[in-house]
């Protein structure tokens, strides 16, 4: 590795934000980053090596020493499994959310599905109506894709006249990324044969919200999925157990879990879930229906909400970007509340509706700052700061929020929501 | 997607071989591939949709139903702690392998260790001694890579005179892949200032195995990692809670787990590690030491050992291939023993020294076939028969096999490992 330029140890932008260079050569001796800690405390074997340790095992756990990373569960007054539970953005790293923190957004709780009993339907307009079971869909070619998956609800604390408390978690925390292996949807409807005047497909999950909703045809003969496996092994069940529909990009609501019917049909159905919500206000009354790709959106997770600097000298900012209508560009980052900006580096590979992770090196000197993120897509289309986002949408607004959040840092190392 | 050619429907291969084109197009639907299921039996409302199902969780599990997917352990005689237990890849999909699955190599047993107790120390032939906690590593710039690590002694049942039962897994279920963040030992280096006279470095664990291993300088400054994240989330105790070196496409032992001393030196120091095991017997009773590197290897996952074939008809041979030299550039399949093959579709991104998964359709006539897989690297490497491998390496090693795995598809369905 090259060793790093003096240059690149002068700050790019305001408040301390150094070359993403730094980070991608060897060469920070010089920067003071150290804590080192007497050596003499290494000598001692310490008691973990004094006996064998813990068994094999034929199924993991964490260790429970990290127990406390878990996702943020809210549910609708009156249930248990009506509302979702975040994934704690602000603990992970990288661009792979693990199973058991991926986020859920459940109608009506999770079923128990047991695997053999599922069917999947196809019907409608179509030449052949078909029901396939796990195996016989098992059958087909499979497909493996990283993707995130985002509900449209998602940040929607933003939308508040003030700043909520919380994290990266509690605020953004409705997306996570996997890699989804399925089967082609337009493998399945061809093989069902669509007749020329079926233009859209109802999605129904066999939860018992039968959550429901109407897909446009072109959407499901593109990249859609019906996805069995997620991160190698099976769905989980508060992801779709044992099948779902998976169409990248779109809101999370319209990646119907538990699949049980697609009926192809002339027009939309406008089932309860895209007509009571899941549509978007906008100022005057008029609401906008099917607005189904997410915006271009990024987030810093580290610093962030809740968690605290470990006093003044380098740290690394990373965050994680993503958008509905393809891959990353370029994300920019702010550290004096947008008044000046420079590039993050990404972390590769930078892959179509996944998220990416990205970082960049801060000197941070101890004082005040505002940390922001913008991130730009492969379409040109680039993440609005939330005045802007709120003067578009108005503030009856609930969905597709992809504003730039505000990190506030103060001098003793707290680090809050603020709007700036 | 375009319609799949007719011809494309002909056989590439010997033994009902298709061309990879079918499964990236539309149009399977003349291919018989269905077992269409009465419709009647979609109608009814199921039981798990008549009552609010489950509750949101703090943290997922996956479903009781998939229990039976587990890692297959096996110890040393008198310890339930020495010894692996391998993932079972017959029952995964993609190239991620979810944490609780990845297979685990102790030496001692897990080791429970308290992350703020935990220190990496690194001294020897440097300017600088210096020791990290876990917070003060957190502080440095981190990057994440998409990895496979393999056990030496993957695949060893294959150096049998018989060949052994078992299914992918348990012949060759010592590997694994995983997202690792960390950081770049590269830079720990540089910071610690490595003397001229360094060229090794001593990696030592915190295991009761103290597991320790001589590393070239040159590797260490090269692509390996410090990593503390392994798919978004902190390592698993299995695999070095809180900090593991990861060597990217080195045998895995040389990856420490709990690692706690690095030493810079002028040569190997020759552990009990690399002296009394892991060194790789050859004919004429000389060994060979210090063979880091994992050659390039596949080996099919579906249909293999264990499983069981549902009747004649189309069918998606799956499997993983990787190498330590780098990316993989082709895998080429055979369902006749070898006499002709055919180029399997290679699912993207594909990654350097990370497990890629192969796809091929079959037309399986429901006579006996042997399946094989046969991969290549960028470096033009090529996998050998395990006729090949013996005869070079002779049958009294047991490290480092990469021979190609033949599995028997018999009339009745059941597929088994054969030499072949």
């Amino acid at each position: 590795m090259p060793k790093v330029d003096a240059h690149d140890l002068e700050p790019v932008a305001g408040n301390g934000l150094l070359s993403r260079r730094v980070f991608l050569t060897t060469g920070v001796a010089g920067m003071a980053l150290l804590r080192a800690l007497p050596i003499a405390a290494q000598q001692n074997v310490p008691a973990w090596m004094r006996a064998p340790g813990a068994p094999l095992r034929p199924y993991g756990e964490r260790s429970p020493r990290e127990a406390t990373v878990q996702r943020i569960v809210g549910s609708m007054p009156g249930t248990d499994g009506s509302g979702s539970s975040r994934t704690p953005l602000e603990f992970l790293e990288g661009m792979i959310t693990p199973n058991s923190l991926h986020f859920e957004r459940n109608h009506s709780g999770v079923p128990d599905i047991p695997p053999e009993q599922h069917r999947l339907l196809i019907h409608g307009l179509v030449r052949q109506p078909l029901t396939f079971d796990l195996a016989a869909l098992s059958r087909y070619p499979l497909i493996s894709r990283i993707h995130f998956v985002e509900c449209s609800g998602n940040s929607a604390p933003l939308y508040a006249a003030q700043p909520a408390p919380g994290g990266a978690g509690a605020l953004h925390g409705l997306v996570s990324c996997a890699e989804w292996t399925g089967v082609p949807l337009s493998t399945l409807l061809d093989e069902a044969g669509v007749r020329p005047d079926g233009k859209w497909v109802l999605a129904e999950g066999a939860d018992a919200a039968a959550m429901s909703r109407s897909i446009p045809l072109e959407k499901a003969l593109d990249d859609a999925l019906i996805a069995i496996y997620q991160n190698g092994e099976r769905l989980r069940p508060e992801n779709g157990y044992p099948m779902r529909l998976l169409l990248p990009g779109w809101e999370g609501n319209t990646n119907v879990k538990w699949l049980r019917r697609l009926k192809v049909t002339a027009d939309p159905v406008m089932t309860k879930d895209e007509t009571s919500k899941y549509t978007d206000s906008m100022p005057g009354g008029k609401a906008m229906q099917f607005t189904f790709p997410m915006g271009v959106k990024s987030v810093i997770t580290s610093p962030s909400g809740g968690l605290k600097m470990q006093g003044a000298g380098l740290y690394q900012i990373s965050g994680i970007a993503w958008s509905g209508a393809g891959r990353i560009r370029r994300v920019d980052v702010s550290a004096d509340g947008g008044k000046t900006w420079a590039p993050a580096a990404l972390s590769g590979p930078v892959l179509p509706k996944a998220l990416t992770r990205f970082r960049l090196p801060w000197q941070w000197n101890g004082g005040a700052a505002v940390l922001m993120s913008r991130a730009v897509d492969e379409t040109g289309a680039v993440q609005p700061t939330r005045g802007a986002f709120i003067a578009a949408r108005g503030a009856s607004h609930r969905y597709h929020c992809n504003a730039i959040q505000s990190w506030a840092v103060l001098p003793a190392g707290e680090v809050r929501n603020v709007y700036a």
